[in-house]
């Protein structure tokens, strides 16, 4: 496993100095302009040459009539053209100079037998000039620390921690959306098509040793290279964590995987043996997949499994400590210490069993910094789940109440949720405890967009966070048995 | 069973002509204040009547000292007042006529054996002047229909389909907002707190009857009156589907539902079976609760479990018959004749085979018109699930770059995703065969919008579409177990 991702061939398809883009045209519903326009969209800040046969300029860009006339030799090649004419491109682009390809045509081993052979001829192609290529049949790569986006939707998202490898394109492009509604986003991004030269294993390498990765996600139809992922996944999840999407483990999953990019799906347990044995964590579903990045992404080693839930009400708390017991989680009653100290701030009609349902807080602040504080320094918690309401039109309208006018009420209570938020996030973070919250109102309100600033997940509904925390336990229980065979 | 929504004792409850309110102040802090707020705020048209000691008039409206002073014996009581002063003012309201009463205030059978002699009182005092009561230890009750909203948080939703009975109020208010995600609303909601007088049994007969609700929703700690509920919820699901969501099952569960709400909750597997003898859809967690009720409360009935997927992306596709797969749900090949009509559509890259694989459209207007007639015309197929990828941003970058100024893109797009919209549900309206959309992209956009309002549920991922459409085909063949069991 390479230490250095400079070193690494995929090092330098994410961050191209320059980018030669073929298929791009002034036909502005054509997928290469779409990805002229995404490249140019989020600001890339290298040099784009658009290669087109006729035109003189692309898009307002000075376009080449061949690769030839190039400047330079570009880093990273950006290939949409129609399939017949790939080849003698890639070929062209070797000759010039170019060491990496990004192949989105599609027409080659998903359609059958010939155009496998087309395929063929391009491996042969990279391999004779020192190319590494991705796709073909693929969507692109993006890198948002670099402001780079080779696929054919806008990038409207943040720099991530969050680096994907996909068999699927829209596990890349449609996620640019749903991840910033987490606060979250992509360190690197590859869709890897039909990886006929760089597949899922090279991006795990590559991802690994990626400074911004903070965990890897993978979409995968298939596990490639079976023996090379268990071993490199074995070293990867020593440094950070892996999470999977399987999904062609089911009669109807393989048929459609088959269809989608030739992959040969193997059995459901078989696979869940694979996973786990790989310290890798199987996710259920697109919500998982992201749900235990996010976590591990951003939560400290958990010593335990061990969560106290608090809450000022007593439904959701149910709900939570529901989740917890059927996720192999553990809610122990508290420490008569921790009883004691919570006695004074909750009202009588609260509930210090845990869950900790202090029913209406006496003092609002009381349930954003002392409580926590209380439940995390218990040497019998390893983590808190926070059940999360502070309505932001609540709120203005009590303040709104006290005279002031409709702009001025909003602001203080944006004011005051971000002052909670604050609260709630320095105290986790003192104690170096996992701290996770939920809630059934919209992320888009403020407590809970202050607190997924601050590195708190807020998850919608307390079963996606418990599951998150599972994951986050299975994690560092899978990794630690790693660690300790190899000691 | 009564017929007659109008019959049963709740009916006034939710649809009071005038509420008297115990506990409003002008004091903005206080509960009963912002119960007051929550009721004017909804536009409630019935005459209200703030009841305290001291205040002349109370938020701007004419207060009256005791429930003695009021000019009519109001339809409604809400109490919300200190625990020692809630009987005095229940008989009160009895001795003056008032019938209904919603009991907000805690202190009661959930804090031990000297509550629940309060709340035995209670229970005296209601049955001696034939009162109905919810609570107490409740949020109140809503709906919308009528402009009703009796708890403390606004009401910012729209009036819906959903009726719900929860054993915790967080399950009502906290909903508000989530179920306006997906274009739901309650028809009414019922938060009955510790059941003294009125429990989810008699929730469950009022909605069975109460004609804005088409499906129910139940949020349970416990079982209240097995067989009662048992033999109603036979009779209700043959009329219309019940939701339940059951957290007592599980170890951390049971207690925290004792806490809460002093419900004895019994072991899992058994309830389980209870609810499938009752045709009551049980719901794993909050998510698939509303998400069930959104599939029961929208889709015709199905003729089976045969699937048909539309997709133009591989990996949704394959993600959506992976879920298919692992809930009981077929996804077979089309017939000869639907291949036969879908072949001049599709481009040569596309896959026929089921998932429905167009990679790139032809012709965009295709997939959401021919397409799905296609599909849905098949006699082996049941329902329909298709991938929603109808971005706003990227639709309006197109149309800009052919000169328009981005406001008047901006709204060529919507109209075209609307238009886009309107051809599928048409579609779908036509063949009387479930149609459901999953996309990853948030639901506010344009296109998703206008298929939510246009009856077309679309999920946050396949996962959850295809879990919705499992509940749609469990409940009709429960009830049609039902059914014939009593023929």
């Amino acid at each position: 496993m390479i230490q250095n991702a400079a070193d690494h061939p995929l090092h330098r398809m994410v961050n191209p100095r320059s980018v030669a883009l073929f298929g791009a045209s002034n036909n502005f519903a054509s997928m290469g302009t779409s990805i002229l326009h995404s490249l140019l969209h989020m600001g890339y800040e290298g040099r784009v040459y658009p290669v087109h046969r006729t035109e003189e300029t692309v898009q307002g860009l000075t376009a080449y009539k061949r690769v030839e006339d190039l400047p330079e030799a570009p880093d990273l090649a950006v290939i949409v053209l129609p399939t017949r004419v790939v080849a003698e491109t890639l070929e062209a682009c070797g000759k010039k100079g170019i060491r990496s390809a990004v192949v989105v045509t599609a027409g080659f081993r998903e359609v059958g037998e010939e155009g496998a052979a087309r395929e063929a001829e391009l491996v042969r192609i990279a391999e004779k000039y020192g190319v590494r290529f991705i796709g073909p049949n693929c969507i692109g790569v993006t890198n948002p620390h670099a402001k780079l986006n080779t696929t054919f939707l806008p990038f409207e998202a943040r720099p991530g921690f969050v680096g994907m490898a996909s068999q699927s394109g829209s596990f890349v492009t449609q996620m640019f959306d749903y991840l910033d509604q987490y606060g979250m986003g992509f360190s690197s991004a590859f869709s890897v098509g039909n990886s006929a030269d760089t597949d899922l294993v090279d991006c795990l390498e590559y991802l690994a040793a990626e400074e911004h990765t903070k965990v890897i996600a993978l979409y995968m139809e298939g596990i490639p290279r079976g023996r090379e992922f268990l071993s490199l996944a074995r070293e990867v999840v020593q440094k950070k964590p892996v999470v999977a999407l399987y999904v062609g483990g089911s009669e109807a999953g393989r048929r459609a995987s088959l269809s989608h990019t030739g992959t040969l799906a193997g059995p459901d347990r078989l696979y869940s043996g694979v996973f786990r044995q790989a310290g890798v964590i199987r996710a259920k579903n697109v919500t998982e997949l992201f749900d235990f990045c996010w976590a591990l992404g951003s939560a400290p080693v958990p010593r335990g499994n061990r969560v106290a839930i608090q809450t000022h009400s007593g439904g959701p708390g149910a709900a939570a400590a529901d989740a917890c017991s059927r996720n192999g989680l553990a809610v122990p009653p508290l420490s008569p210490e921790s009883l004691e100290k919570l006695a004074p701030l909750v009202p009588p009609t609260a509930s210090v069993n845990n869950p900790v349902d202090v029913t209406f807080s006496k003092n609002p602040q009381d349930f954003f910094d002392k409580l926590p504080d209380i439940l995390l320094s218990d040497p019998g918690v390893d983590m808190c789940l926070c059940y999360c309401l502070v309505p932001d039109d609540m709120a203005a309208r009590h303040i709104r109440s006290l005279g002031l006018s409709p702009e001025e009420a909003a602001e203080k209570s944006r004011e005051w949720a971000a002052a909670m938020a604050d609260a709630v996030a320095d105290t986790a973070a003192k104690h170096e405890k996992p701290f996770f919250g939920f809630t059934f109102r919209r992320l888009s309100e403020v407590f809970c967009q202050r607190l997924i600033a601050r590195g708190v997940p807020v998850f919608p509904g307390p079963e996606r966070a418990v599951r998150a925390m599972w994951a986050l336990c299975e994690y560092h229980r899978l990794r630690e048995k790693i660690l300790s065979s190899g000691r």
